[in-house]
């Protein structure tokens, strides 16, 4: 029997054991939003780092100003063999509303192949996964193909503010030939898919001032220009009659991603189960792109949040002083967020009427990203995926952010790949999340043969 | 001395109790909206009811499902004598924020020649003072020159729900050749006015949904319509550019106005000052109108309220589901409320995108009234203010709205009249309510002075 084989078997003989382990795992609530939750997500750094030191890495526990960040290394791969950096994380999404689970976030449930369970999917299967493919291959032939380090993070879901600073402080340490994630999902079941492109994001909040206090509407009425129709006209003017944005300079550096484009056409997408999916009436969105580009590969201007005035029961007849909106614009390579907010107030300046005052405030930014579809990397992932599901892989964009992607990239100067096994419909952010049984095991499966496939990758 | 002489002096001569009353009065918190001051409510009625008897009215208090209605009457002046009736409220807004009271809301106090405290303005000083001028009629004269019957609501600041039932279902007993209401102000300090017109309202509520529930933005943004963008969308097209209300059919009943517009060049109107009132960077409005005239004879579309997804601090990347505005329209005569409420609705539905579903609710409706500006009612009333003032009467539109002042007229068959005493930045609504000293004197006066007047007076 060849070692990989021998690495095969060992993941399918520990299948039960594989699971019952991460059973374990998804019983700690390792809720990094709430603060009563410290403790717990302490717990599953140690226990993700016990694990990881079983396997035979070692491991070692890095505090920070919030969640601490757990290392795992193994560098005995031999002079001129790459390392590979694994980034993941621990911490899990608060479970609310818990009545909507069908068994408790907590308490992880196999129902009709499904492991239901608050972190199954985002992100402790898909970073468990991992540990395990790094056991099999260290317990079947007491060494790994490459060298490697496990990053895994508690702050994913409340903004990784301690993650960046920690990899520039430990650049050398963390220096890496690739940077492997599984965070995002596939295309659909049975499809194995690698990440393409993310959207980056400019998130700003307009104020609208008018009067300097809430006006009496019938005392006032028509005398002033109300702030709330303002704001309206404001957001009314951002895209055209064929939902083009009309800022002006907008699209000045979109790629328009000609190759990722014709890859598309192998991406399966239902227009009805969209609609079942959103509960929208209908597809809706740019002329001349399909639902699919709309989400992966088109820049988007989207109003998160309108307040102004009364908003009670009932009616209030007031001529509001202020009205807020907050606005996000996904982006796409290679627009950066710096710039488009820029473009963004200087249009809702030119816009805006003269009977207001206006003040917009730059609130999040993250850069979009774009893997490398070419190359040693790509390929070795393409390979490893078929390998464990026997078909060609799709590349699929992801229409939201994970901003850390080109952060990594750019402080490690080492490319990433997006090997992710989630599924539509997986609930990642919403209750019974789950996470696909068979995509437990076949992500083990193809992660440890993708470090046999990287066992003589030269970054290119 | 004559009659008249005698009972201006009377009200001259008793000025400081005139003042210790009404501050008496104005101490009682009459706060309708506020359940835990429904004793406090009712004290207010006994009081002036109390007032009125003393006054050598017969009193009667009538029991509602909210608060009681106060009827003092008068019905002595013989055979052809007109009947007066005279409408005001006992009922306050709530005092709310009180930080920003000078002095405390039910303390009243003299400063500037102005008496400070919620309700002196709205309206106990103005009923009030109508107490006092037939109390100098009775005192001096032993009777006055017509009948007359007092009404007093205590549900005027929570829509007077209980009012126009008890009207109807007392239609003879409150039988009458004209209503007079001082509820209302005067263009400026010195100016008497009498009411022109008031305008109406329509009120709607605008509900959008466009997704089933919220959605993750980075998901979903591009290939669903955000209801928020299609909300700002629909209020964006209720004006044109020249900020004329573009909604088909809107003006057709819009009564031009062309006498009384001749009387607004009489009307003083400081534009520093109404920009400082309001805190407004600029006058706007329908093109081709002046402040004042957008004001009291143009109608308005003006949005109260904006509400949808995310308005807390920092950044949710939510692609709301749903977004609510509430919207009003400021009638003028001959507009109708619930014809307004059609058009409006039609064209919300003909401007929404199909990409959502649009509702519109019809909160609340109210009727504008114009007055007869000539004939014996308005004449009577002109001498009356010149009487106490020395000075020609304005004729002022408003530009709220006082449904009952149609509804008084269309239940009793009789024209009212509005003979208000509040001065520019009275506070009516709002913290430092003040009355003018001045004007709690000469309206005593005048509405003295109006009962000879309508003597001989028969409506026409």
């Amino acid at each position: 029997m060849s070692d990989r084989q021998a690495v095969h078997d060992y993941i399918v003989r520990n299948r039960q054991r594989f699971q019952d382990e991460l059973f374990e795992f998804l019983r700690i609530p390792s809720i990094s939003a709430v603060a009563e939750r410290k403790g717990d997500t302490r717990r599953a750094a140690e226990w993700i780092g016990e694990r990881m030191r079983t396997a035979g890495l070692e491991v070692s526990i890095h505090d920070t100003a919030g969640h601490p960040i757990v290392l795992g290394e193994w560098r005995q791969a031999g002079p001129g063999a790459p390392t590979i950096l694994i980034y993941g994380h621990y911490d899990v999404q608060p479970p609310e509303p818990l009545e909507l689970w069908t068994t408790p976030a907590f308490e992880p449930t196999i129902r009709n192949g499904r492991i239901y369970a608050r972190g199954s999917c985002d992100d402790k299967g898909q970073l468990y996964l991992h540990v395990k493919s790094l056991e099999s291959h260290l317990a079947v032939n007491g060494k790994l193909p490459v060298n490697v380090v496990v990053i895994a993070e508690g702050e994913e879901e409340v903004g990784s503010e301690h993650l960046m600073p920690f990899v520039r402080a430990h650049r050398d340490r963390l220096a890496c030939d690739a940077i492997v994630i599984s965070d995002t999902g596939m295309v659909g079941a049975g499809l194995p898919t690698i990440g393409a492109s993310l959207r980056g994001l400019a998130y700003m909040e307009i104020r609208v001032q008018g009067p300097a206090q809430d006006l009496h509407s019938g005392s006032y009425g028509g005398a002033v220009l109300n702030p709330a129709t303002a704001l309206a006209r404001i957001i009314a003017s951002f895209h055209d009659a064929q939902e083009h944005i009309a800022i002006a300079g907008f699209y000045d550096d979109v790629d328009p991603a000609p190759v990722f484009r014709a890859n598309m056409e192998r991406v399966p997408h239902d227009p009805a189960a969209f609609l079942e999916e959103t509960g929208s009436p209908l597809a809706w969105g740019e002329v001349g792109y399909s639902t699919v580009e709309r989400l992966w590969i088109r820049p988007t201007c989207e109003v998160n949040g309108l307040l102004s005035g009364y908003t009670g029961e009932g009616s209030k007849t007031v001529l509001p002083a202020k009205a807020m909106a907050k606005v996000s614009c996904r982006i796409v390579p290679d627009q950066d967020p710096a710039k488009i907010a820029r473009l963004f107030e200087a249009h809702v300046r030119k816009v805006a009427p003269a009977g207001v005052t206006v003040e917009v405030l730059e609130l999040h930014g993250g850069r979009p990203w774009r893997a490398r579809l070419e190359g040693a990397l790509v390929e070795a992932g393409a390979r490893a995926l078929k390998y464990a599901w026997g078909k060609d892989v799709v590349y699929a964009g992801e229409g939201g952010s994970i901003p850390i992607v080109p952060e990594f990239e750019e402080v490690l100067g080492a490319p990433a790949i997006l090997l992710g096994f989630g599924l539509p419909g997986e609930n990642a952010h919403a209750p019974d999340e789950w996470f696909s049984v068979e995509n437990y095991e076949l992500g083990t499966t193809a992660m440890a043969e993708l470090l046999f496939e990287l066992e003589h990758y030269q970054r290119s």
